[in-house]
């Protein structure tokens, strides 16, 4: 047991690989990311580095590797590559409450450093003065379910697809036949934000009527999320049309809008902001290079997104079920007092994966979204729907998915027809 | 050879690895990124699949691999895995001009895609219609060079060491003695942006005038970059302070700032945007996954930024010499017309690496970018920077480093206090 670091130090874990001493090859590290340089500098004092460096809380050794893990490193040929996990800490001074300082400290050169041959950033403890410093989520878990009235169950949802090409009408179209079905959250793909063949505004202008009567009609609004990631003063325009046309929710491509033009929208938005990861296989498809979901969330909740991407279970990609829910339930963890992040599944879901994420999340807090999980229902989209919602009824009862659909007919055909040939 | 693409088509190319048949990879990813699903959807009709769909212009093979070389993949046990350069092209109506969704099209979910275990984007051809609905750097080489006052040669650097910790008036010292010594460009470490020991207007305050006297005196004035990465309104403010100080550049920490936030920076900027890569490694480190910086720098060059880090010949961390040369010609290489991005040279770089960084680029139009190379020197700073000037003229006039030092005692002790050891 390590003792917990001061309230004012920024803490991170690293899961490194290298053929130097692990002590070496970690204060290389702690140096190169505060005020350590390895040619002694005029400036440099010792009560420079004694107030500002970066500090080796742990190192723990945890294999050897027989190939380096990435190409370029200038390693000891004679040594044995080693991995461990290296805990640093850096003190909140260094950083200040910028974000921007923050990710260059902990997430920036040391990638490229020449002493390793694997480096990833696996978490980040953020002290609550840091924290507190961003407006965090404005709706999260509880505003995001108060706009959609769902409680005690996930919000089940959907992806307008195809991903592109569908003029608003179409989309409407689509919308309307999922409104029917009964569905809690729509949203665009990751692929269309502003397209001349369907314009946010135009896309509003079709989508939202059709919401708002399905709403006065059944009482029940859906949540649909609408890519407006763009130019800061761009984005609040999309923000300000959605809401006028009575939407509940926008949403940007994280990575590629960035932090900075995330914060600009987060503080004059007045509606959730659905965090979408594309681009996230480069930074965590490697497990020596990257970062984690754990730590990669934690700037993004700063800023204020309200739900994050997380996969789901059995999911058509690349991700593995234990990584899926590490973080989900990081999403779930409390942050500084503020408001929980909804994770959203997603990604070759059915009724199939339902009583798994609820007994391995413990939790019934996310989106759950289906594409031909609700679609390609035998009994067209309605039945779909009923099916989700029947396997999420079982996953909380904990009655099995077999058991319960002996008296729930859609939950059968969905077994059937999902269910992987044996 | 294959025929050039229609000007309104986006081409991507990509190197792969899979043991599926390479047309059916292909297949895969050109489907997962435009129209296509692999399950018959309503609405996914031929016609929009034709007009919407991408499309594959080349695949060819070029190696087999025994191990794969990312895990999660989902594929054949029994095929040998093959490594290929695939390239596609997406009709520009999909993302239209946005940048936010060309990212998630070009570098988004298919670094997921289970077929694969392996996949980098190595390059992007831009339409320039695209490319001019986006304003591009303001300034570029030539406006740096007027700023600066350097022609016919690299602007010579050096970054503010220790990376953290330096109050104002430290800054201002290190800054005073490296304007004795002659220096053109000097710029805030990627770790420093707004701390409280060094507020950037107090950093401003001190180091600004010490600039300005040096320059009302000599009639040099060199440029110093401040780090200003932060919110969008912040960076205005600082730019503002920057400005009014008398500065003439600005810089951002890319990766964390995003495209959003700095497309709003540009549209304000009146200063060159010096562009900081911390955090490249991840994209970058492993040769099967990531994006290649040739594609990289397209969107923040799009976005203005003037100048682009690209790491230094025989650099201190793990590039390899012509993976930088690539990067550096790609920022010279003229782009929809506009302004060429000055490619930053850095990272153990002294009066050695002078002649085959101009050999191999072939031009001089960069920033050079040294610390122990100009304050390590023997007999001191200015020796240190005459030293580095020296190597730049051999370099230019095609005289070697031996014989220059004949006659530069500068680059003479440089050459013996850095050459390595043999």
């Amino acid at each position: 047991m390590n003792p917990a670091p001061p309230s004012n130090r920024i803490v991170a874990r690293y899961l490194i690989e290298t053929a130097h001493p692990l002590e070496q090859a970690a204060a290389h590290m702690a140096g190169e990311q505060s005020s350590g340089t390895f040619v002694a500098i005029p400036g440099e004092t010792d009560e420079l580095k004694q107030r500002f460096g970066a500090q080796i809380i742990d190192i723990e050794e945890c294999g050897e590797a027989s190939v380096a893990a990435l190409p370029g490193s200038k390693q000891p040929a004679s040594a044995p590559l080693k991995q461990a996990k290296v805990t640093l800490s850096f003190p909140l001074e260094n950083t200040g409450h910028s974000l921007f300082a923050l990710f260059a400290q902990v997430a920036g050169n040391l990638f490229e450093l020449s002493p390793f041959s694997g480096l990833k950033l696996l978490d980040l403890d953020i002290p609550d003065e840091l924290a507190k410093a961003h407006p965090g989520p404005q709706f999260g878990v509880e505003g995001t379910r108060k706009l959609a009235n769902v409680y005690d169950r996930p919000l089940i949802g959907t992806i307008v697809k195809p991903s592109v090409g569908l003029a608003p009408a179409d989309t409407a179209a689509l919308v309307k036949q999922l409104l029917a079905a009964g569905i809690d959250f729509i949203k665009d793909d990751e692929l269309i934000a502003n397209p001349p063949y369907s314009p946010i505004k135009d896309r509003v202008a079709a989508v939202m009527p059709v919401i708002n009567d399905h709403a006065e009609k059944t009482g029940k609004k859906a949540m649909y999320a609408f890519n407006i990631s763009d130019e800061p003063e761009a984005m609040i325009r999309h923000h300000d049309t959605v809401l006028a046309g009575g939407g509940t929710c926008v949403m940007t491509n994280m990575i590629p809008v960035g932090l900075s033009g995330l914060s600009y929208l987060r503080k004059r938005s007045q509606l959730p902001i659905h965090g979408h990861r594309a681009g996230w296989g480069m930074l965590s498809r490697h497990p020596l290079l990257g970062m984690s979901y754990l730590a990669f969330q934690k700037f993004f909740r700063l800023v204020g997104v309200d739900h994050l991407h997380v996969n789901g279970l059995r999911n058509k990609f690349c991700e593995p079920d234990d990584s899926v829910l590490a973080s989900a339930k990081t999403c779930l963890a409390p942050m500084a007092g503020r408001h929980a992040v909804m994770p959203v599944f997603s990604s070759g879901q059915s009724a199939l994966q339902a009583p798994d994420t609820y007994q391995r999340l413990g939790s019934v807090d996310l989106m759950y979204l289906a594409g031909g999980g609700i679609m390609a229902h035998p009994d067209g989209p309605a039945a779909g729907m009923a099916s989700l919602k029947q396997s999420w009824e079982a996953a909380i009862k904990g009655i099995s998915l077999e058991e319960y659909s002996k008296t729930h007919d859609e939950l059968a055909k969905a077994l059937q027809k999902y269910a992987k040939p044996k």
